[in-house]
């Protein structure tokens, strides 16, 4: 089993009313890859600065992350972000966002990376998503993150794109926005009849929902007193979402898919106890199945349940 | 088992997307009452005016809610709310106000409501809530409701209200509010603090949270296609919940709160199908107990769950 993933490997600047960090490894990829690293071979595709050194290469191979496609440009600086929070942690508020290598980022799959089982394509320009998911021919399993900006900008290649994964993972609001459809049932109904088999709506610290053709999950979000950062959080839920089913056999099913929104949600929740990837890079896989037990018998209708087998 | 319930028994006018009544039966002791007449036997204390006739008690009396401790006053006017949604259904937009006879609205109850096992004090100004509770002796398990209003203008009334029930039922934002603390597990423990025993977060279309000394457990709301109007989906909710525990022997514990949870879900979901009581006025209880199934096979992780015992 292996899983590729496409997108922002960056650095972050990032102020929330706990804290702030001038200049953090971030990006969607390098949030997804450290989430999905407890479950499986993961290989982040995507440029990077010459400004992106041995440290932040260490941060990925201590996981085991297999860092041989993320692509470093003579010259270039890596993408950045800038952006805070207010005590409303579900909103971020970007100040400066330079692209630097990605503006020119055209990608070009080694064939290790083309041969993976389960791809995702985390939030970048639709048609640049599009590219990709041609190269990975031999994915039987896909997943697509995206925002409001290419809803509004990029729309036909959007669609385009979502009809050609097996699993759309973006906010509610996103998803209400791209369907124009109010109702979340209806808008991921909508979203379904486009392509996609399973929809994933991230409702932030309300938790996420699964809808399929057979049925509707939902989850809370795990209940932390202490959350410093959510940077990342939407990243570290796909992670653990599809790096859950990729080191599965088989193809998902209700399930599988069921269990890898509790893993999504572990995940995302570690991530946001502290900043940027410094919670997830010391995190194991004990602490994972740990909160994964809690996170069920806090859903569990009867009170506490049994553990999984 | 007995259940008393004081609150607003009212006229609506509502618009919404999807319609518009312009007088219909409502109140928080109207909603609140015909979702807890399937579990047991409720009493709505409250005062009406003349504009509330034969039509009304029936609506109620045909669900076996017990109608002698609403007081008619006469020549007086019942209280009338209008408001409309937009298609953000979780924000309601109130036009007009007019509390008619429950300016002057004194409870005083009965000796059947002071028996009840089990008190609901819906959403109305603080102190009444306090006399409400004091003639209430009997009563071994307690909830309230509360608004943003109340908190602005009547902190200290409703900090010693609270002190002064088992289980706080308020949404998430005026948990917030009133504890002045962003962090929801950390603000439930704060009200917790106070006296109650249990906090729900009512959480609108995202669902609800229970907190407990011992855990905590949460649950989407049911996914609808069809929503047309929200009003008196927490006071449904508070129904079917303290409706389900006033019906079951002994005190309340972690489980038969959860359960309780889950009927209260159940009735805001048939609620919210239809205007103002139309829905739950003409509900079953098995068409009840087949969506209490669905919604527990919604949070199943481990796929469709065998029935309940």
């Amino acid at each position: 089993m292996s899983l590729t993933v496409v997108g922002s490997i960056a650095f972050d600047a990032v102020k929330t009313p706990f804290g702030e960090r001038e200049r953090m490894l971030g990006g969607a990829a390098v949030h997804f890859s450290l989430a999905a690293s407890f479950f499986t071979e993961v290989r982040p595709v995507g440029p990077v600065g010459d400004d992106f050194g041995a440290e932040q290469f260490e941060v990925l191979e201590r996981r085991g992350i297999l860092t041989d496609d993320i692509e470093r440009v003579a010259g270039g600086k890596s993408f950045f972000w800038r952006g805070r929070y207010e005590f409303d942690l579900n909103v971020a508020h970007t100040e400066d966002t330079q692209l630097g290598v990605f503006a020119e980022f055209e990608p070009k799959l080694s064939e290790r990376s083309q041969a993976a089982d389960t791809l995702f394509l985390a939030n970048i320009q639709p048609d640049l998503q599009r590219q990709v998911r041609a190269q990975c021919v031999a994915a039987s399993f896909s997943g697509l993150d995206s925002m409001n900006l290419w809803i509004e900008t990029a729309k036909d290649s959007l669609l385009a794109a979502i009809a050609e994964v097996d699993c759309l993972v973006v906010n509610d609001a996103e998803i209400r926005q791209l369907t124009r459809e109010s109702n979340l049932a209806r808008a991921a109904r909508a979203v379904m009849a486009l392509g996609p088999r399973a929809v994933v709506a991230k409702q932030g610290e309300y938790g996420a929902a699964l809808f399929t053709e057979s049925g509707y999950f939902a989850l809370p979000g795990f209940p932390l007193e202490d959350v410093r950062d959510p940077t990342g959080a939407g990243d570290s839920f796909a992670g653990g979402f599809f790096g859950y089913l990729d080191g599965l056999d088989g193809e998902p099913d209700d399930v599988s898919l069921r269990q890898a929104m509790g893993y999504g949600t572990v995940l995302a929740s570690f991530n946001v106890e502290e900043f940027g990837t410094e919670r997830v890079s010391r995190l194991s896989r004990e602490e994972i199945d740990e909160r994964f037990e809690q996170l069920r018998s806090m859903t569990q209708f009867d009170g506490l349940a049994a553990p999984a087998e």
